[in-house]
């Protein structure tokens, strides 16, 4: 019988409609040829897009002799705008916010590799530790609530270049699914003065949605999952906030994101996934700005394929349908190693 | 400069942006031809379908001899189960409810045409009746909470089919986003013992948002639309049940509805876009249900064209970013009369 799922955090609800039961083969992706052997985000190319706002050097000679291994850029097409001050004023039963903010573009690598999990394990920690330092960098800005960090692969996952890439969108407020978050966090924590996460990592591991651990971390198919074979990758120790995470720490997580990557792909072809990091909003006094303190939140990424088309039903219900039961994902990503 | 708005009636926000600034001949959609010229949801084919729930007789003889101008069938691929009870238990953080519900699917005309925008206004009329006659018989099953009634158009909209149709789901529980906006317009009605939407109506009426208007409708872009040219199309007079609406009132409706999908069509090309029937819940006395009173809701249809995808900002956010301001999108639509 299919199951209406509440989600382990917060107040939503996916439907996992069995009788629809996909099989993992139902969704194989034929791979895409790359269209493109160079482009705008690779090495020798670094005019054509706006100037660098952050660099990192070589890692250990395997950047091909590029300067950089990895590169931030102010997107060309931003979303926000970079310059003036954080209005706010109501508008009849609306209320508005000027729209300032940062995007920025975190190129992942020189050459024109299409995916995070096709570099080295010391790449993919480069390019976590990029986004370490961005969130460190843009915590200054005090028209900042939160800077949120995500990736878009593939088309189908809303990506214009396939040149592999992330995306930094700096807000003035806090995300409303960041805050759901946090304030159920923080409910839990006055309930029971426990994190919450670190509560549903001691219920999930073991257990039948377990994919892939190393001693640091945890990746696992949500008990709720939204879609087929959507992961979470937490901290197994408690973390609230990204810009903490150490460069020990980087290393064994970029290990364990490009195994569970590398797995994905194996189930599915090279499916178009986003991933977005969830993470403490900026420490700010003001009011409006939600807070968070050290104990009441535990970062993670939530990594979501993109196998089939959001329609009218979730549009207007809020509630997705998921034809495969995260069980049943988790044992397939299991047996992929 | 972009803004960040705040929907009047829900705490929900979307990026209005600017820069990005997408004009109508941007979005045109390249009219796709027919891939069929008959299908199983076309008279004739009735066998080829589960036996159907419901069927409306011909209209003025409207529907070319065939035997029926609406027909009402089982969905052959439920998201739930239509027999069974309802059980609901804690999983550990989780929460789960026995997926007992109905699927059905509402075939708009017997021939094969695509659009409800294509029909007569008696036909589409019919097609609304339906919808009021499915809330009333499904509001008689004691297990379900909530009918949401809605169409994909499209394959961009999740359509498998191009004859025109559309979906209804019963659920046992109320869909989140319906429960926000219950939630939000009786604190409204508790604080100024009236309806949000009618202040809505009286704060936007006339306006830059408005589209098209008859005595007792209109069609508005909404001030913090989330995808460019989304349209709501409400009761001027306050009724919180679409199960009251009268024959006279769905062809009024039915004359508006006509009129503004093919100002879409005009503007856009032929876009793919779902629209979302916003109702009240069935009022029941048990817990966990939620119910509304006659005063602090107002049904109303949403439209919302998908002209773009849906990325890893919009997942992890619950923001959306829309290119075009709805005052430019209800100025293109006005003028498409």
């Amino acid at each position: 019988m299919p199951e209406l799922r509440k989600d382990p955090i917060v107040d939503e609800w996916v439907i996992i409609a069995t009788e629809r039961g996909k099989r993992p083969s139902d969704f194989r992706i034929q791979i895409q040829p790359r269209t493109q052997t160079s482009c705008v985000f690779c090495a020798g190319h670094e005019q054509e897009t706006p100037p660098e706002v952050h660099l990192v050097p070589p890692v250990n000679g395997q950047s091909e002799g590029a300067p950089w291994a990895v590169r931030v850029v102010p997107n060309k097409f931003p979303a926000l705008q970079a310059s003036g001050a954080v209005h706010t004023q109501a508008e009849g039963l609306g209320r508005l916010v000027s729209g300032v903010g940062i995007h920025e573009v975190i190129i992942e690598t020189p050459a024109h590799a299409r995916d995070l999990s096709e570099l080295s394990v010391p790449s993919v920690a480069a390019v976590l530790a990029t986004y370490r330092h961005r969130l460190r960098t843009l915590g200054a800005d005090p028209r900042l609530a939160y800077a949120l960090i995500f990736k878009n692969q593939g088309r189908g996952a809303g990506a214009s270049l396939e040149h592999a890439h992330s995306q930094l969108i700096g807000l003035p407020l806090t995300p409303p699914l960041i805050k759901k978050e946090l304030q159920a966090a923080r409910a839990h924590y006055h309930a029971h003065q426990r994190c919450i996460y670190c509560d549903y990592l001691h219920q999930e591991v073991p257990g039948p949605r377990l994919v892939a651990q190393t001693d640091g971390f945890v990746a696992l198919t949500p008990y709720a999952a939204r879609f087929p074979f959507e992961m979470w990758v937490l901290p197994r120790f408690h973390q609230h906030d990204f810009a903490r995470i150490t460069d020990t720490q980087t290393t064994e997580l970029a290990g364990l994101l490009k195994d569970v990557l590398q797995r994905l792909c194996t189930v599915l072809g090279n499916p178009p996934f986003n991933y977005i990091l969830h993470t403490a909003p900026f420490a700010r006094p003001q009011p409006g700005h939600w807070t968070t303190l050290e104990q009441d939140y535990h970062w993670h990424l939530e990594i979501t394929p993109r196998l089939s088309r959001t329609a009218g039903f979730e549009i207007g219900s809020g509630l997705r349908i998921n034809p495969t039961p995260p069980e049943e994902a988790a044992q397939a990503l299991r047996e992929a190693a």
